[in-house]
């Protein structure tokens, strides 16, 4: 069946984001390879890194039926020789006839591909609204380039009126069914975790990515433990599930040090620690999954952020909003 | 032009949206009459009391055209005398053939208005989702019917975080122009606003209901003033925009008295006091106007709910969720 490009687009994102969290420091790339009939040949994503990228693997499914084809592209293809060689190459050597991606590649060494391919005769042309795509999967990525930083998501669930656990400490369940399954899912997405310590010394959380049937997903990420208590040895935490780093420090320095290359990055508490981060500039999302119940007292969900006057608060701006099971998922990016 | 008994419900329905917070004692109706050809002749809601209900203002409009036509009503007609003559009686002298109304009355005194059409050889039948007018703008009304009690909306802004005000206690503004725009004219909806003395001694707000063009409405709900603390004589509750009541006491059964007959009614805070209303189980809906902002201090929305673990948290349901400008606008209703 024929499909348009707006369709294959739609197509070569949805690919995409089943590779995303697993491909750092790469992108998380979809691609998909129409034939000469427009038919789609090929859809590929961006391998674990030293694997290939998106436009190779759905040029290996396409196989002959990419020559003469179209190639739809998420990022521009790469022209350099990393531990792949350039994808340009891989595009003209398949004979594709028309590339089209949506977003530029904002990287000096990789960036060019485009030009190569049209020195090579292929037809480059280019996504309508790239900021739509930069949007979605290769959001972190996006700003891992821009700003030398990993992207950073405070991922929380609070009641309506903004506590995260009642005024005993009690907090389960305050998010329905539904979202943490959704979150559980999520993890397998991202390539790291940051708690405090507090977090984990009163809650003994696992965070670890479950599938829905409660198994462990084939993805974990990285466990990062911020802060000077002690941890029990028997803290969940530190099994073998998924990697575990411990910052014996709070300085937010030390945690991006940490981190390394890794780039979507998801912080979940406790207040402190977020509200620091907050204060510091460095929260590139939020993830709220609000629950329909008020407590009127309890750990509040950020605390500390550095706003005295309502002139000098953190504003975002709504990005979606989403009635879940029973909660409501709110996501803000910065302004 | 034709229309179905939906469009007419719908219409109805629209109709009364505009009578709410005019007609209390009595319940803001909507009807619409249409002709034998199923045009719709005329359309009416409850006026204010002593004034005509829906059923009539519609069979004025529609006059000799409400002969052999059917009226679509969203209560069940009233049948008894009271400042105004029965809605039945007036249905069956304008020759009306069918009535088709979504609500039972649940009014011991009024109810058999059904009967009564029936007896008359009017043909008389039911919506087939009553519960969902019944939550529009009879909602109150019946509430008041079913527990005594006028129906009570805790509507607050605040940041996601959950905070009214930011640490030096500056609110102007959280909310955005939408939001706010939205909450003042929703008062020309309504019969009282109670806030307390706090509230009043911080903010001084003018508590009235205004049209878009920032003039004043025609309908201004009562502003109820709840607490011990002295107000300065120049306050602006204090005005003569709208009707203002003293309650010099935080008991709620006070502020129930002093409310009198009045059935829609909204909270505004402060959170001490809202907290006491939702530890009495008095919030029968929640209105949070949630700003895209972080604060991390200041003042939180509900303080002192009586919940120490989060098995007491005060369940609601979502009842619905909209983006209002930059806002989230999120309703809740009790479990």
């Amino acid at each position: 069946m024929r499909v348009n490009l707006h369709e294959a687009m739609r197509r070569a994102v949805e690919a995409s984001e089943q590779a995303r969290g697993r491909t750092s420091p790469n992108p998380p790339v979809g691609a998909v390879v129409l034939d000469v009939a427009g038919t789609i040949a090929g859809v590929g994503a961006t391998q674990p890194p030293g694997g290939p990228h998106a436009e190779v693997m759905a040029l290996r499914e396409a196989g002959e039926r990419a020559f003469g084809g179209t190639l739809v592209v998420t990022l521009e293809p790469c022209d350099h020789q990393g531990r792949t060689p350039p994808c340009s190459k891989a595009v003209i050597e398949a004979g594709i006839a028309q590339v089209h991606y949506a977003v530029d590649d904002p990287m000096a060494l990789a960036s060019g591909g485009a030009r190569t391919l049209r020195r090579a005769g292929v037809v480059v042309t280019t996504w309508h609204d790239p900021s739509a795509v930069a949007r979605g999967p290769l959001r972190s990525w996006l700003h891992r380039q821009r700003t030398g930083r990993p992207h950073i998501t405070y991922k929380y669930a609070a009641s309506l009126d903004g506590r995260c656990a009642a005024e005993d400490g009690s907090s389960q369940w305050i998010s329905g069914s539904a979202s943490r399954a959704r979150d559980r899912l999520e993890r397998s997405r991202i390539d790291a975790i940051i708690v405090g310590t507090g977090t984990v010394l009163a809650d003994d959380p696992w965070l670890t990515a479950r599938l829905p049937d409660g198994s462990l997903a084939d993805h974990q990420p990285a466990r990062v433990v911020v802060g000077t208590r002690e941890l029990p040895p028997a803290a969940r935490v530190l099994d073998d599930a998924a990697p575990t780093i411990l910052v014996r420090s709070r300085e937010i320095s030390a945690v991006l040090d940490a981190l390394g290359d890794r780039t979507d990055v998801v912080l979940e508490g406790g207040p402190h620690l977020a509200g620091a981060f907050f204060q510091a500039g460095y929260i590139d999302r939020i993830t709220a999954y609000v629950a329909p119940m008020i407590l009127g007292a309890g750990t509040p969900a950020v605390v500390g952020a550095g706003v005295g006057n309502i002139d000098q608060a953190h504003r975002f701006d709504c990005e979606s909003v989403e009635m879940l099971g029973e909660d409501v998922l709110i996501s803000l990016v910065p302004r």
